[in-house]
């Protein structure tokens, strides 16, 4: 079929499932623009900063498999760049469209705006290279092959991909196939076989077979297989922290969170003691794994998304999900249990005590609900969140390896576009709102409706926690944070509330619990308390970074 | 000397004349904030986010000859990166510090936070190597010679450099000269020496000489030894509008801005018509030179900062300073010429006359004292002001070739530390606004008073000129802009103003000539006017970005 450029582009991102196309105008993506604005099924969100749609794309394709941005070039994709590394390193899809100058210009080095101005048109490929699995600069020429070629790379590796779309040829028609993008990606047959063989074999000979999860379980589209695996055959599972919320935290199937020597007993039996351990890719830093103490067992089962490894035989080309399916079938098949709910303990509310973070969190967990989307931020939300457990079905966004404060704010944007009907409350500290705190604004002009509780505790405390406790440089400005509702919108499409005490929180849950409208709950915190593991976590991670001359030391 | 690495980096950055130290802290880079704050003489000016360091280190640099950042590894400094990018486009010297992971991790490749995970530390330097001129990752046994070299390049080379300092090696000691840093860089003796005499033939033969000012000739520290060659020669002058500015405006040499075929005649004669003409280093874009209609004349004398070439000769390692320090003094001593300045036509207030373009920037360039510091945000700011002429001594800040929109909110933070004694003027639309807003809450939280001028029309009135006049993808949030300063601050130390018409104006410029605090005056305009030069840049952009098949042409 003849298609132009931009259309075929636009129409390949509908069929990856994407609605929202999030960016900023620049002048060389104003054409593709337009071809957004004529075509139905994709709509273009204006966000106030590239940064921020960056981080809004990742929140998007962590509910819906796929976002994309689109920027300009030099000035709004490097903008851009810290959420894609972030996507990158939270193995998240997100298609990177950049309108980049007209293609003769950049054939012939012609120095223009938006640029150094020196002829070079390698420099910016040459950054998102370190954070893309693919990348390209589209000419009427390649357009029809690497278009495709791209954004499979993208759905297949669950990362990032990047393309230069130059303004002067978005409109120009080429020939493109009529069927629409193959992503089935079958695992090579022989391999597959021999895997399931392998792994029906090892994990038949086991008595304690278990399950770790990890993020590219979510992101491999694995979780609804290994539930299965995991109910069939009884097998425990635990995650990482950064595979939190992915399997079921209430079923008594779970575990809990292995973290390495900073893990429960019966989480560090499941998976240390296992002696089949299913593990999704897990990625272990100094955050996930108590300071690298992890021990896997001898016969760990590593899954990829496209290969994988048992007992040191690699295979190649298998995709986990079909081997996962295989084994579930081959397997004795047990009555699939009814899981019950875990009980939690009644809550009692010290009415007119303080908020504390040692109170605050469980009290949270209680408040989340099933299927809500919780959006924690790194700090003390993140590690306050972290240890309890929440409810099925529950989403839980956050950026544990990349760790970009300010993040959480604009992805809250994105994940609320992605899945109006779910409930999404955010949880954010002071130091990091202010970061990326107009994303707000785009998020009541499109009148969506998350929960909001915003931390105010005068500073970044998870810094504090590691090094300069009371010092200047830990401080923020104490904004009127409930006032900045009234400058963004003059719709009313929201409620602010404050809490001080747990009655005031209480009271303002209740209403949030009740709320059509947006709502914004401030929480006032002591500067210096923090959740526990963030006590042990701060000092640990001073003595990690700055070694035995660290001031740690020397202040001791 | 035994000093340690922290102590040695800060203690050169004094003596770059920094004062101040711009970022964020983030775990990798506490160590050095502890050293910062037990040093005299530099103190931390933490920011809302990097990108707004970044650009307010731009503005700090423009000002006082350098400036440095400090970020934390992966997530703080790909957010700055933009800005880095944009003060190598424009020659500013910025000196990029990232606190990276212990230096054993990095070269062990241990998986980290604030990495991909994935153990390349190699990604990061390879985006900044695409923007700075010197990097370098510190450890003990290269940090004395190291920090020296990268610190020289930023200088010598007026651009930004990049420095890796790994958490925990900024308390070790190491040995350093006594001495400071050499930043003479004196010319080579025999290039230098025949260049004069080069020079002076050539000049001396010339009936037109005449002079053409670009950026670099602020940068290179020029533009008193241009002015006196100017002033004793009486040779004209013009700038290109990369340089406006530079050399006084209202002096009678002044020949006007050349842009090409966009000049003025007189501008055009000057410098078409010179038979010796001296230009710093122009560096014409689409955007200063009429679309590339730029014609200089046969003997044009290219001064780089580092070498200088003359009929097609070229030497290296002159310094252009040096040269025409001793061109000057070579030439025949005419008496120095007192400059009057231009009278300007009075100004008739049209009181109920609603605020356009066409006469708000005549009026604001009457506002514009001798001396101030003005920063003119790219689009309606930039365009409306570049056609006026500008008072003696007046700083013009803006991003004529990154042009990246948002810089200059931040960059006047850095202009007014860099500067507190000046007058600073910021004009900025409401779109360029959002990107960057949170930086004045850091402004009003130092106490800083510039003058800000909020251009509320609605939306990227540049883009709308360009493409998409009236559709929703060039529209932004209709915030209450004034009401945000009582967010940021409870000081109330500052003055908020509307104004729709000009007698409005007129009362919110007498009350902020008069103010001893930071005015923020709210300026309504039609969404669908524009600067008289942005009706046709506008359309002229989009045929240069779009082609013969672009829209414009489909829509005509």
């Amino acid at each position: 079929m003849r298609i132009t450029i931009g259309d075929l582009l636009l129409r390949r991102l509908t069929e990856l499932g994407i609605e929202y196309l999030l960016g900023v105008p620049g002048d060389y993506n104003l054409q593709l623009l337009e071809q957004v604005k004529n075509m139905g099924g994709l709509e273009f969100v204006g966000t106030c900063n590239e940064l921020n749609a960056a981080y809004a794309a990742d929140g998007y394709a962590r509910l819906k498999g796929c976002a994309a941005i689109l920027t300009t070039y030099g000035v709004g994709e490097l903008s851009a760049i810290c959420g894609v590394a972030g996507a990158s390193a939270e193995h998240v899809p997100v298609v990177c469209i950049t309108g980049a100058p007209p293609l003769y210009a950049m054939e012939q080095g012609i120095a223009l705006h938006h640029t150094l101005a020196d002829g070079n048109y390698d420099d910016m490929m040459n950054c998102f290279r370190q954070f893309t699995v693919a990348q390209t600069r589209l000419t009427p020429t390649n357009a029809a092959v690497e278009i495709d070629r791209v954004l499979c790379a993208c759905i297949r590796e669950k990362r990032p991909v990047y393309i230069q779309l130059p303004s002067n040829i978005s409109y120009l028609e080429v020939d493109a196939p009529e069927g629409g993008l193959d992503l089935s990606f079958p695992s090579e047959p022989l391999q597959l076989e021999a895997a399931c063989a392998h792994l029906l074999r090892v994990w038949s000979q086991a008595t304690k077979p278990a399950l770790l999860i990890d993020m590219d379980a979510e992101r491999f589209g694995l979780a609804a297989l290994l539930k299965r695996l995991s109910e069939k055959t009884q097998a425990p599972y635990a995650s990482l922290t950064t595979g939190k919320c992915i399997l079921d935290e209430t079923a008594p199937l779970w575990a809990g969170l292995y973290v390495g020597e900073a893990s429960s007993e019966q989480a560090k039996q499941c998976i240390e003691g296992s002696d089949c351990l299913i593990a999704t890719a897990p990625r272990f830093i100094e955050g996930n794994s108590g300071l690298f103490t992890q021990k896997l067992p001898a016969r760990t089962v590593m899954l990829g998304g496209n290969s994988v490894t048992i007992e040191n035989v690699h295979y190649e080309g298998v995709r986990a999900s079909e081997l996962i399916a295989r084994l579930t079938d081959g397997l004795e098949s047990n009555v699939c249990v009814d899981l019950p709910a875990a009980a939690r303990q009644s809550w009692q509310v010290e009415q007119d005590a303080p908020l504390t973070q040692s109170r605050l969190w469980p009290r949270i967990a209680r408040f989340i609900d099933k299927g809500d989307v919780v959006l924690a931020e790194s700090g003390t939300s993140n590690i306050g969140l972290t240890p309890q457990m929440l409810s099925e079905n529950v989403t839980y966004v956050t950026a544990n390896i990349w760790g970009s404060i300010g993040y959480t704010l604009p992805a809250t944007l994105g994940t609320t576009l992605a899945a109006p009907d779910r409930r999404h409350l955010l949880f954010i500290g002071d130091g990091s709102f202010q970061l990326t705190v107009q994303e707000l604004s785009t998020i009541l002009r499109l009148g969506l409706k998350p929960i909001v509780f915003l931390l105010n505790n005068r500073g970044y405390t998870i810094e504090r926690f590691i090094l300069g406790m009371e010092d200047a440089y830990n401080d923020v400005a104490n904004w009127k944070y409930a006032d900045l509702l009234g400058v963004f919108s003059d719709a009313g499409n929201y409620m602010a509330m404050q809490a001080r005490t747990e009655a005031e929180l209480e009271a303002a849950l209740e209403k949030a619990a009740d709320s059509n409208s947006l709502c914004f709950i401030e929480l006032h915190l002591d500067p210096f308390d923090a959740p526990a593991a963030l006590k042990v976590f701060g000092p640990a991670t001073a003595e990690f970074d700055y070694g035995p001359r660290g001031p740690q030391r020397l202040l001791a």
